[in-house]
């Protein structure tokens, strides 16, 4: 069941990136209110005053007051993050597919029989059609090829060497620099108080590792993701993880929920994402008999990032949209909380 | 092949309980050196002077010294602990069987016909010979009737419960009583110079958090083990996490560096076990290019503890033993450098 819903996904990025150039999206050239009344003291500057700011701020205060019957002490103070949309963006394509494909160009000098072989020629000469007329098939080899024959270690530094370079086809950023600054505020904050930050992601976990412990101040043990196969080789005394061509896990939907308890063992009491998939994350979340605070993104701003939410194919807000609205989570409206979206605006 | 194993596990098991009564092992009864000559400022009183403990002060004051070429950055200080025989005791079965048999017993009520029904009546009537006979699969149905069929809130209100009356037969203590008293010291002594201590064990993570986050000050989110297939239940608003009887992951052996990848995803620099089965964990600890310390528990104290490595069912110590001397690793002679086993001879 989890091989086939994520089957499903690559095929559904396939038909994505296809459709890339056709996907709106433009930098952002006129924001220029940034720094206009940001008090020394608040701790999340970048964010619009307004319901969501306050809802944060009164849920903060609230549980790490000790007066308070709905304190929280500091061991259960756990705080879990999609990243895909979440923390950082998301269109036209998961950033992950991205290095694949760059990936598959960085290996071709060593397969130099790519140039006459579906799918990779198809990627070698960026002709998206014809990768798309190699169906789910060609992208789950392209993804396995990229993503697994390698040792952990190998597979790190190419993730390290391609983000030295790439950038976002229309944004004209590294991919790292496409993170959410209003989130990174939020993550600051919620660690001044204590929090216990996570990153539950659909996202490879060493390919997130790789690149965002230092951007989002998380450290490696505390990123958790969908992973490969791997096995063990003594290899003469210079022992090595081989990273294989097959799931493990995927780290979505029901496996959110399922990897925070094999993985943190203690039910989060903050969590927010942007789609469906972290829905039953946040249903988990919700169920804690401690004060919970359950926070979607909604991507609302078709100017300054992308505006997309109930029939997207990457990152679909519907069930989850219905149930935050139902239930009275909190959904950040990202055009009008956010007062920037990414860093390099500041 | 892990299944294979673990079954492997489990008939030898099986084989241990039915020659429990014939297994060594008695109460301290003449100890009376505790506290002598145990200076203020040591932070492993109940360590003897000598080889063991000098080694383990050199190392942590080498890594943590900034002026130190091997010195570690406080991120990269990770240790990674075996927890049966290398934190409590072991003999003479683990632990975690005894609660499987006790669980047996408890749950009985609900299943009068257990009284008539193989393996079950065996246990009920204490009959080591007849739950011989029902092998590897009556002793399969025992663990997952017992660790299985229940949500994780509901598991680990069983071990609780289980663990507030239990008695390790010849010991006459609660098992979380017979933890050992230098391992304590030890953990305590790698926290308070920045290192973050895991569990990485065979034995079950659920049963294992269960019991002994409290006793060695290592949160669930650091304890790492077998794990049962579970599944995510929306359960009408009410979401639960339910066990279900099947093998998700067997933390033993090349499980456990590769749990640790998974996991922590960072390579560990010091590590400790007692037996074969953390043999791949220490070398791939013995793998960082950061300074690393590899220690073995050896079992040498058949008067207060147990004696045992080479030829035991229960943690074997053998080909482990032979690598530990070849390469110079670290081995506690139970017998000559602990001054107490456990705490309650304090």
């Amino acid at each position: 069941m989890k091989k086939i819903i994520y089957i499903f996904g690559l095929i559904t990025l396939l038909s994505v990136v296809v459709s890339c150039s056709s996907t709106p999206g433009n930098t952002n050239e006129d924001n220029n209110q940034v720094s206009e009344n940001v008090e020394e003291s608040d701790p999340l500057p970048s964010w619009n005053e307004g319901a969501t700011k306050t809802a944060i701020f009164n849920y903060v205060n609230d549980v790490t007051n000790t007066e308070s019957e709905n304190f929280i002490p500091v061991s259960e103070r756990i705080a879990t993050f999609d990243n895909d949309g979440t923390l950082w963006s998301e269109q036209p394509a998961y950033f992950q597919l991205f290095f694949a494909i760059d990936r598959v160009k960085v290996m071709a000098k060593d397969y130099p029989e790519w140039k006459n072989k579906q799918p990779f020629k198809a990627v070698l000469e960026d002709d998206m059609e014809e990768l798309k007329k190699s169906g789910m098939k060609g992208l789950l080899e392209i993804i396995m090829t990229t993503h697994a024959g390698v040792t952990t270690d190998e597979f790190e530094a190419s993730v390290q060497e391609w983000i030295k370079t790439a950038k976002h086809s229309t944004k004209g950023k590294s991919y790292t620099g496409l993170v959410f600054q209003p989130m990174l505020e939020l993550l600051d904050y919620l660690r001044a108080n204590d929090f216990k930050t996570y990153i539950v992601s659909g996202g490879e976990v060493d390919f997130m590792r790789a690149l965002v412990t230092e951007v989002y101040g998380i450290p490696a043990e505390q990123i958790i993701g969908t992973r490969v196969k791997t096995e063990f080789d003594y290899n003469n005394g210079n022992p090595v993880i081989k990273r294989l061509p097959a799931l493990d896990f995927y780290d979505d939907n029901e496996g959110k929920p399922i990897n925070i308890h094999n993985i943190i063992g203690k039910k989060p009491v903050f969590a927010s994402g942007n789609s469906d998939g972290d829905l039953q994350m946040l249903q988990w979340t919700a169920s804690n008999k401690l004060r919970s605070f359950m926070l979607y993104v909604h991507h609302t701003d078709s100017i300054r990032e992308w505006a997309y939410d109930r029939e997207s194919d990457i990152g679909r807000l519907d069930k989850g949209l219905d149930e935050a609205i139902e239930k009275g989570w909190t959904v950040i409206d990202m055009e009008k909380d956010w007062k920037v979206i990414y860093p390099f605006e500041l």
